[in-house]
């Protein structure tokens, strides 16, 4: 069955959309990426690695319980667009 | 009709696969992913903005028409596992 529906969707679908089918130009797909490579993503935006404003403020509001639902629910978005 | 398959794939098939499905853990699925967001991961990881060695290592021995043809072909595959 697939995750459950993350609280916090909502911060994260107006450009990567509920489904991980990206609405905007230059924004990454995330439905059915790798869970692992999520995770370290998410990290890197957290900590600045990466570079990236709009997901520093996003990923800043956030609990890494919060976070890790939201890499679970896109990983087992299905791909197919 | 899908893009012409570059010369330089096999330098990221061992990891990422030709069709897009990583082979590695905690590497993402490439296939089907945005154009436009694969093009500036690549500029990322060529300026060092995102700081991952391998990642440097590939893209530095690669000319700007070779990794924005890669980046087209990855865009392509089709997102079914």
């Amino acid at each position: 069955e697939s995750a459950a529906r993350p609280a916090r969707l909502g911060l994260c679908a107006a450009c990567h959309g509920e489904d991980g089918v990206a609405r905007m130009k230059a924004t990454p797909h995330l439905a059915g990426q790798d869970l692992d490579y999520l995770k370290l993503a998410l990290a890197a935006y957290r900590s600045g690695a990466r570079d990236v404003p709009v997901m520093r403020a996003a990923v800043g509001a956030l609990t890494q319980a919060e976070l890790d639902e939201l890499a679970v629910w896109y990983a087992a978005q299905a791909r197919v667009p």
